[in-house]
């Protein structure tokens, strides 16, 4: 069932020109490979929610008003993509992806500027993840520009629920799951791909950084060459959460991740890592862990390494770290940042590490930190339309 | 709603017996620490379908009139266990199991001996193992003998689904998943367990064995030390999909997978590993990887250990196994027999390994196979109640 009544006039338009024409569509029998924005079906809810005060958010605690849905068979590709309200899945409780965990999911924000647009940050790189997570979890393919183009057409009609606010944003979660009603553990032939939205507040309050701790303990592993740590599965979440709930017992607000016997960084919390630093040869370096497999191709950390080889102020390495590197670093005073990067914060500085049972204090505050309030500061300018970019894709 | 019509007369037994008095009870306010199986309500199904033929089952497709389903609160603890109509789930879209797998697992059998008693086999295994996937998940713990006595009296009430054949049986999947609607990754402050149950054919045709042939590629690891291959997690298993795929691809019907630079041998498709061979020294052994943090459990694992240590004819190991040891032994010609083990099968045998491009045949068929064929006889003679074994719980 299709409604528009009731929807602001701005919001009718879009929907006329955007989706109304399905309605003229007679039903598609045919085998379809990808789903298509111009198939969407709407479905407006009739009791929308009042919204909360930007001021107060919890990170992923609201949701907005509708979600977008689109299902998929193998007997029958992909169906027609459908926005209708917020509302609870019915899965056959043999679902593939409450079983064996075949789901994986991205995270984006949208961002409203003072010029009351609102923009989304680099999508396609999500997109262009979603796809390769998918492709792990033997889900199907889709076309990327179509999902993007759905989940526009999902924001304009939610877009009053991002905040008017320059340190709140929408978040974004597009998922993609299993739901084959069957015990194997085998190929879906059954999945859904849906998206939900929620305002969430800043990460910091503005213009402050609360720096966090971390514990590196080398007992616990966060994913490892020939897994699938480089891919935005749910199999990758769920562990980390004991081991998080052990760092908190220490005193350290996040983990840090190390691999192998020499026990290289790796990510931090749900983030990578940057080290801003003088290496060993006296050359100001940043310096984050290559993508070998174990690492999440996050889009910051993509958008970091690029503005700074833009900068060309200082050496740009991808490349391994070890704790001894950075410990040796902080010896020798040449460490000057090390933070985490990523949507939620865009960056997150680190003042402490407990490793082998020894508190290492890390002066990313003392020394600004400079470079990690520069990241911010132009990421957000893009991200809040205050910088022109093509970064920022305006969606309505 | 209670509903005991329409019920036979051993079953209405049943249920006064042991469940009948939960309409006395006042509904409890307080906090619960464990759920009780003599608070089950039960909704019985007023629509039964037909049993399939159980000669043309296919795992993990068919299921029972009923299902167990559990609530878990933070606030309120564990709710009251209820049997009802096979059903979809209702789920938030926001579900930590979809987003972060935090979900786990079990899986065991009923069986039908010729007596017409239905058995369990060691079902307390499988409890204990589902308590710790759930600590490891940091969901809630529950009583091991509460969740079995609930199961049990799901198997009553769904009995006529047990398949009347000496090689079939009722496939139990218990499953326990985060349902905490929100999407930071954190602990889940809502639960759901639940059992869904379902009749499965054998996974060989009576007393012929059909051997597997494995792809040994040491690009793709299962697990790895600092994870969580020890737990029954849904994320341990989709991510062996694609795997399996790839296996597929090269003629091969499962994965054997490999851990570390010496390319150890650790588990096979979903099953545990033996090797029965001439160890170096000339003396007979039975092997299996020993349970170093990347080996799953399994119930049948340590049933074959349990049975070869009583028999006392041979030595029996866990320990670490290479395909270097697995080669020099093929090629001295001191292997007897390769063997997954797992509740599907029992034993399932293993005639040839691809590795490093090289077919590798093992002679587990030539050589009987004597102690799978010996293994998969005491076993399924004790789950059949041929064999008389407190191994295998009647229960009903």
């Amino acid at each position: 069932m299709a409604v528009t009544m009731g929807v602001p006039g701005c919001l009718r338009q879009v929907l006329r020109g955007k989706t109304g024409n399905f309605l003229l569509l007679a039903p598609q029998r045919f085998f379809s490979t990808t789903f298509k924005a111009s198939d969407l079906q709407i479905e407006l809810n009739k009791h929308l929610k009042p919204k909360p005060d930007s001021s107060k958010l919890i990170f992923g605690k609201n949701f907005t008003d509708h979600m977008l849905t689109v299902e998929w068979s193998k007997e029958n590709g992909w169906g027609k993509p459908h926005i209708k309200p917020f509302q609870n899945l019915s899965l056959h409780p043999a679902s593939s992806a409450l079983h064996y965990s075949v789901e994986l999911f991205e995270g984006m924000k949208a961002f409203r500027g003072s010029d009351q647009r609102i923009r989304l940050f680099r999508p396609m790189l999500n997109m262009n993840r979603m796809l390769q997570s998918s492709h792990r979890a033997c889900l199907p393919a889709f076309d990327q520009s179509e999902l993007l183009e759905c989940i526009r057409q999902l924001i304009r009609v939610d877009q009053d629920w991002v905040p008017h606010s320059s340190t709140a944003s929408l978040y974004i979660r597009p998922i993609f799951i299993g739901t084959e009603p069957s015990l194997g553990v085998a190929i879906s032939n059954h999945a859904l791909l849906f998206v939900i939205l929620g305002p969430v507040g800043p990460y910091f309050t503005t213009g402050s950084f609360n720096p966090v701790s971390l514990l590196a303990d080398p007992q616990f592993v966060r994913a490892w060459i020939g897994g699938v740590g480089n891919c935005k599965l749910g199999g990758n979440y769920g562990p980390t959460i004991y081991v998080q709930r052990e760092a908190a017992k220490l005193g350290c607000q996040q983990v840090l991740w190390l691999y192998g016997d020499d026990h290289q960084i790796t990510e931090v919390g749900t983030m990578n890592i940057f080290l801003f630093w003088k290496d060993q040869e006296g050359v100001m370096e940043l310096v984050t862990p290559a993508l070998n497999g174990i690492i999440l191709p996050g889009v910051i950390r993509h958008s970091l390494l690029d503005l700074a080889r833009k900068w060309g102020e200082f050496k740009v390495s991808e490349r391994t770290i070890t704790m001894s590197d950075l410990i040796k670093g902080l010896e020798e005073k040449r460490v000057k940042e090390v933070f985490g990067s990523g949507t939620a914060c865009v960056v997150c500085p680190v003042d402490r590490i407990l490793y082998q049972g020894k508190n290492y204090h890390i002066p990313t505050m003392e020394n600004g930190p400079e470079i990690a309030k520069r990241f911010l500061k132009e990421l957000t300018d893009i991200q809040y339309g205050r910088t022109p970019s093509d970064w920022a894709q305006v969606i309505c």
